[in-house]
C-alpha cells in the first residue's frame, strides 16, 4: 500500500505547488511570470508540466509580430506602440527575440535601457531572447514563452524579431498579425530581409520615412504585390512612420485595429490559428521524437557513430534507421 | 517456400539494379547522376537505400563552401574559381543554393545562363536547388546531394549558398573550407548577412574590391577577428577579388590551398568531420523519428488536433507527449 500512495501523494504535492505558481502568475504578480518565463526559456524539468496548466488559459492576448532588417528601428516602433495601447490601459507582453552572436553585445545593452524606460510601468513587460541551442529551437521557445504571457492575461503580446532567416519566419508564424519594418536608403532595400518574410506581411511599415528613397521602397513593395494575390484576398497596406518622434503611431495603430477587423468579419482568426498549430504540433512533435531517441542511446554514443562515419566505417543512412528501430520498439 | 523466397528475390533484383545505377554513376555517367541527384533531392522512396549504397564511396571530394550576401557576386567568383580548377584537370561540381521565393525567379534564369556557359564542359556540373519542404529542409537536401557528387568521383565540390539564415549556416557546415564573401558599399556591410556566418568563415574575400570601402570592410572583419581566437589557431585571411574580371582568383585558389595544408598539418580534417557528422546525425535523427511519428498517425489526425487546439479543447504539450508514447510502444 505504501509503495502505491507515496508516488500518488508526492505528485499531488507537486500539482498543488504548479497550480499555486500558475494562480500567483494569472494574479498578476510579476515574479512568478518571469520565473515562469525562465523556466520555459530553459527547457526545466517542470516547464512541460507548466505549459500543461498554463494552456487552458491562453488565447485572451492579440499577438503582433514585427519584424524588419536590422537597423530598420524595431524596438523604438515596438516602444512607441506599446506607449499608445498602454493609454488605451491594455496591458503588454514585449518578447525581443535576437538571434544575437557572440560578437555583439548590443542586444542586452539596449534591452536594459528599454526596461530602464518602462521601468515604473507594470503593465508593460519586456523579455529578450537569444539564440538558444538547436533543440527546441528559438522559434519554439518564442511560443513557449507566448503562451506564459499569454496565460499571465497581457490583452497584447508584441513579438519582436529580425527577419533574416527561417527562424524569424517561423518565429512570425505565431502572430495573428505581421507587421513589417522596411526603411529606406538600405541599399536594395527590399532583398536585405528573407523574400519569405515579404510575404507574411499584413501590414507593411515604412519608418524613418523622412529619409530619402521612401518612395522607392513603397514603389518596390506595391510591384511585389503585383505578382501575388493573398489567398484572405487582403492587401497589406503601406504605414509611414518616423518612430523615434512618434509619427505615424496612431496611424498605425487603427491600420492594426482595421486588419484585426478584418480577420473578424472574415472569420479568418481560428483557420489562421489551426493553421499555425499545425506547423507547430510538426515541430514539437520532431522535437519530442528526437528527445525520445536521444534518451534510448548511451552516454558517448553520439560521439562514438560520428567518429565511425566520418573515418566512413559506417554508413550514416543505415544507422539513423537502425536507431529509429530501436526506439519504436522494432528491434 | 513461395511465400519465403518471392520477397528475396525482388529485393535482390532491385539491389542489383541500384548496384548498376550506381556503377553507371561512379564511371561518369551524366544521366544517373542527375537521376541519382533527383531521387535524393526529392525524397523518392529509393532515396536512402540508394545513399546507403553511394556513402561507402564518399570522402574523395573536398567541399569548398562559398557564401555572402545577396548581390555579393557568389556565383560568379564559383564559376571562376571553377574555371581555374578545371586548368588543373580537377572535375567539379557546384550546388547552387537558393532559397527563393515565390516572388524571385532570378535563380533560375540565372542558372540557365551558367549552363550554357560551362555546357561544353563535363568536368563541370552545377545543380540549383531551391527550398524545399520544411521536413528535411535545405541543409539535409544539399547534404544528400553532396553525397552524390562526392561519390561519382568529383574532385572539388562547391556549394554555393546566400548567407543570411540558419538555413545557410547549416549548409556551409558541410564544408571542409568555408570562404564568406563580402562586398563593399552595401550600407552596413558585415551586418547584411547573419552573425554566425562571420564565425564560421575560414577565408573572407572582398569581392568587386575595386569598389569604395573596400577598406572600411576589411577593417570591419580584421576588428572582428581581434574580438574572439578560434579553437584552431587559424586566423582567416582576407582576399580581394574582382571576379567579373578574374581578378584576385589564383590568389584566392592558393589561399585556399594553404589553408588546406594547415588542415592537413594540424590534422583537423577528421576532427571537423567528426563534428559536422554529429550534427548531422542529430538533424537526421530528428527528420527520421519525425517521420516514424507521423506513419503512426492516421490521415487528417495532424489537422483534427491542430483544430482542437486553437480551439482550446486539447492541449499541445500533453498530447505531443501522448503521440511520443504512442510511436515508442509505451502505451
Amino acid at each position: 500500500v505504501f509503495h502505491g500512495t507515496a508516488p500518488l501523494l508526492y505528485t499531488e504535492s507537486l500539482n498543488h505547488e504548479l497550480q499555486q505558481w500558475v494562480e500567483r502568475l494569472r494574479n498578476g504578480d510579476p515574479r512568478s511570470l518571469a520565473r515562469a518565463i525562465s523556466t520555459v526559456e530553459n527547457g526545466e524539468a517542470d516547464s512541460s508540466e507548466l505549459l500543461k496548466c498554463l494552456f487552458p488559459h491562453t488565447g485572451h492576448a492579440r499577438i503582433l509580430g514585427m519584424t524588419g532588417a536590422p537597423g530598420a528601428g524595431k524596438s523604438t516602433l515596438v516602444d512607441q506602440l506599446a506607449k499608445h495601447y498602454r493609454k488605451q490601459n491594455q496591458t503588454i507582453g514585449i518578447i525581443a527575440v535576437d538571434p544575437t552572436s557572440p560578437y555583439s553585445g548590443g542586444a542586452i545593452l539596449g534591452d536594459r535601457i528599454r526596461m530602464q524606460d518602462h521601468f515604473a510601468d507594470p503593465g508593460i513587460y519586456i523579455r529578450s531572447m537569444a539564440t538558444r541551442g538547436s533543440l527546441g529551437g528559438l522559434a519554439r521557445t518564442t511560443a513557449d514563452v507566448t503562451t506564459v504571457l499569454d496565460a499571465s492575461g497581457r490583452d497584447l503580446i508584441m513579438i519582436e524579431t529580425v527577419g533574416v532567416g527561417q527562424d524569424e519566419v517561423d518565429i512570425v508564424r505565431l502572430a495573428d498579425i505581421t507587421v513589417v519594418i522596411l526603411v529606406p536608403g538600405m541599399g536594395d532595400d527590399v532583398q536585405t530581409i528573407k523574400a519569405g518574410i515579404m510575404e507574411i506581411a499584413d501590414i507593411f511599415v515604412i519608418n524613418k520615412c523622412d529619409r530619402e528613397g521612401a518612395e522607392r521602397v513603397e514603389r518596390e513593395i506595391r510591384a511585389m504585390q503585383s505578382l501575388a494575390v493573398r489567398s484572405d484576398n487582403w492587401t497589406p497596406p503601406i504605414v509611414k512612420t518616423v518612430a523615434s518622434e512618434g509619427q505615424g503611431i496612431a496611424d498605425l495603430a487603427t491600420t492594426i485595429g482595421q486588419y484585426e477587423a478584418y480577420l473578424k468579419k472574415e472569420n479568418l482568426v481560428l483557420k489562421r490559428n489551426v493553421e499555425n498549430w499545425r506547423e507547430r504540433l510538426v515541430e514539437m512533435l520532431r522535437d519530442a521524437m528526437l528527445e525520445k531517441a536521444r534518451a534510448a542511446m548511451t552516454e558517448g554514443e553520439m560521439g562514438r557513430y560520428a567518429a565511425e562515419i566520418a573515418e566512413h566505417k559506417r554508413d550514416p543512412y543505415s544507422l539513423v534507421e537502425e536507431i529509429v528501430g530501436r526506439v519504436a520498439g522494432e528491434t
